[in-house]
């Protein structure tokens, strides 16, 4: 592995244990082993790794976020959940200190900003998609507010659980009770005929949610 | 007013118009004509001043959330709703920053965390309550996920705003629209008695949300 990709790495870890406000660039350094000008010389400063780990963030989510054109649309809702429950577990730092990092960084909030609204796009779509296959019994005008609940919920979801204790460990259960949270919001304007299905969706997150750690 | 009080009352104006992390102790000092001696005389350090509004904001919560006895339900939540937003709105700093500074200071995340969770008792009160008048037709199962959900809400809705677009301004119509969030939430699970009410409720706050700033 080169020694940029080695230091994005060792970051990307140290920042998702320690909180992202508590590790230094030369306790990057340190843990690889490396000399800080090693690291200066493939980055300016902790502000250009976050920023790097943020591209590789954006990617990660494009891959998760992109429904299989084929399949049925339950399907697609539930890859959508596990892939960007999954982002958001492997980027957890990021989430953990959103608006600090942002408002720290504004050309990193811009990119931020156009991601985000690319996503609530893609949520707008694939409500859409599940009301035309009859999965959803929504109302036209309720669908946009129900797309930014969501986005809202999964935004905002690891931010909760590090404020609702001190030094909240957020594990892969923590993850997937916040799928269930989702499918806790959608599950009022499901059409009669999906209500099995989603409680079975429902029954399998809460067996991963149950997990012990 | 006392040194200190009016210390206060210019920190939370400062916090709140640029931003906590963007005021330091000697901002607040130049501020308000004195020397930062004098400033350190009455608070430690600017931790010290945050910890003293979180004081206050609690006392603001504690009034804007403690139910009137009688009364229509609906009234009470309307005036719950409006007072936790405005609460909100006062201490809005505190909200746009949240994750930040509780990480900063455990002392303070336990407080948050002791206030949190009476917070979240009262919503399920608050929930129970109109489901004993007949206003939410809601299985006793769900009823703990919805005041969590509407909780996450609430806490996050200005995270949210400060995170959607470079400089947001935080305005009272933003407020208002979070307030409308809730009673999105809320309303899948309203007996059909009570939709008119409610529909009534989201015009009056839809009127608030539209007003110029």
């Amino acid at each position: 592995m080169k020694t940029r990709d080695k230091i994005l790495k060792a970051s990307l870890a140290l920042f998702n244990e320690k909180g992202e406000r508590n590790v230094t660039t030369n306790h990057i350094a340190a843990h690889l082993g490396i000399s800080p000008g090693n690291l200066y010389y493939h980055f300016r400063n902790k502000e250009d790794i976050v920023h790097a780990i943020f591209g590789e963030y954006v990617r990660h989510l494009e891959t998760a976020f992109t429904p299989k054109e084929n399949g049925p649309t339950l399907d697609v809702l539930m890859s959508y959940l596990d892939g960007v429950f999954y982002t958001m577990w492997e980027f957890r730092f990021f989430y953990a200190s959103l608006p600090d990092i942002l408002a720290r960084n504004p050309a990193l909030h811009q990119e931020y900003f156009l991601v985000q609204t690319q996503l609530a796009d893609r949520v707008v779509a694939i409500l859409h998609t599940l009301k035309a296959e009859g999965i959803l019994a929504i109302d036209e005008a309720d669908l946009p507010d129900l797309a930014h609940t969501v986005k809202i919920m999964v935004t905002f979801w690891i931010s909760y659980q590090t404020t609702q204790a001190v030094d909240a460990a957020i594990t892969r259960p923590v993850i997937y009770q916040g799928v269930l949270k989702v499918l806790f919001l959608i599950r009022p304007y499901l059409a009669p005929d999906a209500r099995d299905t989603i409680a079975r969706l429902e029954d399998h997150y809460r067996r991963l949610a149950l997990r012990t750690r």
